[in-house]
């Protein structure tokens, strides 16, 4: 069982970008601690980022294929992509919706999302732990 | 370290209530897997459920004192009660919003809360591991 | 049979709360009809009031596990409780929402109900009279 | 004294039209309850159905002048035409509003009326019953 | 030239409808005051009355056909129907739009107006002098 | 197999009414040329026009009836009438909703319809060969 | 007996500002017309411009003291200030708000008016022969 | 003649709570407050807290019996009872709502008051003073 | 130590204008209780009207170069003068906005302040004695 | 002369992704059937499909440039894309959307197009046909 | 050829007021850079100020009269004014709206302004840099 | 010091697209005129355009790495990409927002920006001059 951990727009930066905002954890860190999980658990992890939403469309409509899990973070495009949610829906194994901040304290932008209703669950506000919990449920689902 | 688990109205109904929705895990199957996890993690952990919001209140009061942290599921009080979120406010431990089910999939009221932007975490969707994800989290940091 | 009849906030003060809006019948008298339609139909009549929302959670909780029919008049609490909505709709029994006053000519937050669509039918603006409407239909039922 | 029991559009066709909405009662079976309740209630009872909303306004006008009680499914009108909503404000006996489905579980541009607030009642939800309901209200008011 | 005086629904009942709102004047004096007033500008005028709309936009097709200027007060369809402003917009004459009361300190469905941005005039609350405005308008254009 | 086209208010003015919006095509060439398309797909057609509310109900009544397609413009209608949305939806056949103008270009009120969600199919915009492609469409179905 | 017609800001500028909009007619040809008006009434009549709020405001005041009747048009004021409203709601005369232009017809913020509803009556879109009917209609009163 | 001082939820850590937002006066400052006022104008002062919406119902219940004032900070129920409201437009003496921080200043949730449009005064952001200027005014009223 | 007392649009008309809103009391006995209040309190108070904004903008200028505190009344600039929000936050004393009448039991449009959020403090709806609380408040403060 | 057919995000799935919503016709189907009709019609036809923005707006570039007709299903884009659009308007030939859904009857985010006021006409719910439709009326106009 | 520079309420203590808004730059400073900018692209300017809306009309008048090319920050009056946007609409020359801060930043009333849809251009948050970069421009034009 | 001067989709047509909006100047005009002015600045500057949200991130990042200053018109984006701007976000020089045409006098759509409020300043409506300006002011920032 492999499980596709999705990372959008901006994510690449991680530690770079606004650490009042996302922390001082890195992108590295972050592959780390899911492929740390993952072992724990027994499962594949592939971790990949990207800042084009045809590239994150093509790695969902994979994951439709291969019916495969997957943990995504969709960062700026959760609020504007439907695209990605029509990509996301035709995934048959669990979604799990995930953001590094507490996305419920900032812009009222990011109050909404296109992911959320299509997702099976959401885990925001926990850094990089909150990849953790998503592949720990994933793995147990 | 001691860990309150909070839960609101209607949730001693657990397994009882609506199981298409909330699943048929039973509100002791939920004590129980807090017990679980917390022991793997070391700390104590204390699960309640009230009916009362005056209740709910003093409990969030007793947690702002006792610096404890809190993991709490408002129930339907999170979409409605201001005073449980002035009572959270105080609490100076970390605060973990949990709801069994994917809110954000089902009635539109259900969307808002007063409680998310001044929680540290939310997680949703995950039935009564959502639980244990808090916990893992509250333990960790 | 029993119907349950649970009344809600300051409906206690019937007859002595404003009577331009809500007549002039006391609570007594709420009480009196409810029992005169029910021994008419043939079926027992329990009737309540509590200004506690636990309590009323409570009795719809029981109502639930006894499978009875319930006529609320949840008063204040339609626009605003959901915990109480929640509660209503374990009622596996039928379940009549009934207002003294017809809510739709007050102020525009009294337009909007918690209850309305979880309820099985609706009775506005009939006085007592709408409780024994209500009872009516469901002892039919 | 007589009541008018006035029925709007597409209800000549109850019984026919969506079953799984408006119930198995036909039209007829709805004409022969109001008479029956009116009957044992010692009122006479008029009950007509029309698809022109001139018709209907008529009719309104009608028990204007001659000081009728009124018992009035406006049907989809009841959200949509100001021009029943002004003929019926001309009535001066007692104006109660029926609608056979429970309209608040319904499409939101069903929860809004025009009736309601120059409406003594309303009573929703009830099938056929709401008329006996509303009759047996207009004739003991 | 002929100026069309065409009135909407509940207009026939003036004096007899809510004289508190519509004053005493009776539909019969208002149609001697907009034949008094066409007299003294030397113009002919025919007023009519209808509660179908049906018959409405067929005097208003009409009126595009003879070129006539309109004096229309259309009452509640004013709020509600696009129909009439279909019919009104293919006037070519002078429309001018007429209310006896002031629907600006009335209901908020009735300050919007389906044919106001159709219209070259606007007269409200004058009562049926309003309509003596209007002609003299009509005729001076 | 007959398929019924049904035209709402002001459609019988076509080539006379506005016509740089509606075009130069008059209603005798909706005419013909739903006739001509019907023709060539060897199914029955019978285009009607009217401008009363409760004709177009009992149309669609009797196109429910018989289990006829149907091809409807209700113009006006579609975005104020909820008496033919509920009479559309009893239709069993085909239901396509036609406009000949671009509605999604003109005032924001033509932008939505009571009619849509109960079509099977919408065009808008292709003047009179809209018409043309829903015929193929429901002869085709 | 005076009438005050009182003019609000740019309207000193009638026939040099956008005559597209309010058409060739002077202030000077505003002011003749009223007075030839009120002449024909055996009136007196004041016609007065300004473009300061404070010196409305203050002829306003003078108005209620006088107890005159009153003919405002407010122009931008109209949708703006409240100031104006509670001086204009001090007149006990007849008030009668004009506008040379059909608002209804222009940008959405000239749709509402905060003068209208403690108006008697509004008369828009009549150019200089506005203020002749309102200056009839203040006369007959 | 005796004022009832009567306090919402959370109140009761007057001090411990948020001292940036309601300063660092204790609960028992704010009682003293009051009683030293009441002294000085020679009324009895009854100063209460309470996190139970029950019991606050209860305590205006009493205020209606008795014909006292009511000096009322509903505290988060402010903005979210309508239960609340409902009791306390039963209290027939005057009723001052009081808030210690400046809402308006506070998230949008602060800015709209179920109580304010039933009180005779409103005083918000003067601390414990506030409190001292309701009873002064409600002494002197 | 100065007070300035600051009165918009229409107060210089107290006791004149709408007795059933405003009261008896005169703008005389409004200045007479200030200084009352003033003097017994052993601070200088100044008060001001004014139906100019641009006056109200610069005593607040003047306020702001002396570092005076401010009780304003700004009456209908509240709802509509960003300019005056403007002056006003630019004050460094204390700055308590009053209304004399409860305005949020008023129209809409009063029940929001351009100033309550740049202001400490708001009283309302305590007539005259609103000021005396005011200016007690800033004189302690 | 070329018909261009321009297909969006997540069509190249067609057949296998949710075939309950879109039908079990493959995207093979769908270019098929294009070329049928473009072929019986004599007009070239090319049919391409994309999950990039940027190669979207690339081939409106293109179609702007030769004057190609454009027959256009931008799926998701339809409702979030403005650089779609502005690509869109700039192509001089007839621009027909189509969608294989009824979009009406679906999630309301999928109600607003950015592409319909800028398109000559609009297809929906007629599944491949749809774009056979839309084929017949360029080739014609 | 002479520009005119028009600034509105509380611009003229600019430097004085909130210094970590407008920054501390004078508005002596803000005169010479406009000089100074003016000088250097051959034209005249006049640089003017006011707290009276009546005064910024006559201006604007003035410059229509006079065929000027105005530049105008006016201030809080953007956000308000209507009677500005008229007096600015009749402006023939080319019309630069400036902001020194961003408003865009600022509260959500400051976003939307009267005078942007009738101005050739608008500049924010370049401070007086953006009164040099607007004279350049209409310089140019 | 270099200055990035990034363009979004659809301005590589600069000159071909839509004149009436935006203009003659071709892009090339464009790119030779920011040349220029830098030249005369003494900075460097390098003008992009892309029609990929993900080449525009990917360039934002470069910048927020090198510290550049940023001229940004992100065109349609900039009504609808949340990942602009949290790239815009992450440039620690000044961003400078451009737009040819004057957004606000467009579509509604165009009237909001996602980068307005992270932006330091905004200019609207000059044309290519709007480059000109804001180059210069972040030469001389």
């Amino acid at each position: 069982m492999t499980v596709l951990v999705l990372n959008g727009p901006n994510l690449g930066r991680l530690g770079v970008r606004e650490p009042d905002v996302y922390g001082t954890a890195t992108y590295a860190d972050l592959v780390a601690r899911c492929e740390q999980v993952a072992g724990e658990r027994g499962v594949d992890v592939e971790v990949r980022q990207t800042d084009s939403e045809a590239e994150m469309i093509g790695w969902l409509h994979g994951a439709a294929d291969d019916g495969s899990d997957v943990v995504i973070n969709a960062a700026a495009w959760t609020h504007t992509s439907v695209a990605i949610r029509d990509a996301a829906s035709q995934v048959t194994g669990t979604l799990v919706e995930v953001h590094l901040s507490n996305v419920h304290a900032r812009e009222a932008f990011r109050h909404t999302s296109y992911l959320s209703d299509v997702a099976t669950a959401v885990v925001v506000g926990m850094g990089i732990e909150g990849y953790a919990a998503a592949i720990r449920f994933v793995a147990r689902a």
